[in-house]
């Protein structure tokens, strides 16, 4: 005996979202059986909600329920300076750290030479525009520090410093609180390489 | 910045489900906003037509688009033996082993006493109803081999046997295909208790 079809399609389905394999697919869908009719219908209407009130900010492409979206839109930021992450994910992290006051774009990924994705598949052509039409003095370049935003990094670099504009990276180092017993070996090189004088 | 209140919202909810963590309903969210209209779509209507069409077995409890399902309703099976699962998914599996041609009945869970779940909370009534209406000979306690599907077996067996009905349970031992290296030792010690004359 199988799984009845339509359990069977709801199973395929799920399965195909980031992170989740068939074993918990299908943990996922018969927990989603048992749940209340209340319960499903604020699932449904929590991601219906959602994709409805949640669009692109069409200065950052952040998602936001506003376009431009409440950072684009705050007059009280630093105009001449822009962060560039991947994701709107990274962008709330930076955003966090509160020091920062100038302006986001989101790139909506990274460059990986080995997966086909090249500088037309993110939002390249979008930063070159939004960096030649104002007066943007520095890029921080975000993007994470796994190889392929290493490779996202070093050819945004290229084409900001073309651009006339100082193009800087986030430090790397020791992570906050962190035990350097369990530093691997390039994080704690390369937080020799940027000690600081105490 | 935090998450626009519609993702927190989606992002909370996904939360919930079985195995999904802070990090993982983050990334589902944003996964989902990311989806085309048509997958989105895709999506939602496996999840409601999975729950308008699937629904329990009133005779073993199993899911099923039939009820009773295909199995109760098979004339061709032993009609005097039953397995006793926890979890539709269990009932699965075990048909999935060819040799067992008798019927079926779906506990619903298995008892915790550390959770509260007593045998009001399982279908251990219903169990008992079916058990003193037929001409049931032997029924096989499938439950888990964890200490919740253990404690529900020894609660099993002894109400089937009260009932005259002889209880078995499915044999402890290695699994097929698996290296003893990595096996257990309770696992190993119940396979010694458990050997064979070759």
């Amino acid at each position: 005996m199988n799984r009845p079809q339509p359990v069977e399609r709801m199973v395929e389905i799920i399965k195909k979202l980031p992170g989740v394999g068939p074993k918990m697919a299908e943990r996922i869908s018969y927990h989603i059986l048992k749940m209340s009719e209340n319960e499903v219908d604020r699932l449904i209407n929590s991601i219906q909600k959602a994709r409805e009130t949640i669009k692109y900010c069409n200065i950052c492409y952040n998602l936001s329920e506003h376009d431009p979206c409440l950072i684009c839109a705050d007059a009280t930021r630093e105009g001449d300076i822009i962060c560039v992450v991947e994701t709107p994910q990274d962008l709330i992290a930076v955003s966090k750290a509160k020091d920062y006051r100038g302006f986001y774009f989101v790139l909506g990924g990274a460059l990986s030479p080995l997966d086909a994705i090249g500088p037309e598949d993110i939002r390249i052509d979008k930063l070159i525009k939004r960096l030649k039409s104002g007066s943007i003095k520095e890029v921080i370049v975000a993007t994470d520090t796994d190889s392929k935003g290493e490779i996202t990094a070093v050819y945004l670099a290229g084409i900001i410093k073309t651009l006339g504009i100082k193009a800087t990276r986030l430090g790397y180092g020791l992570p906050v609180g962190g035990d350097i017993e369990y530093a691997d070996e390039v994080t704690i090189s390369r937080a020799i390489a940027g000690r600081t004088e105490m």
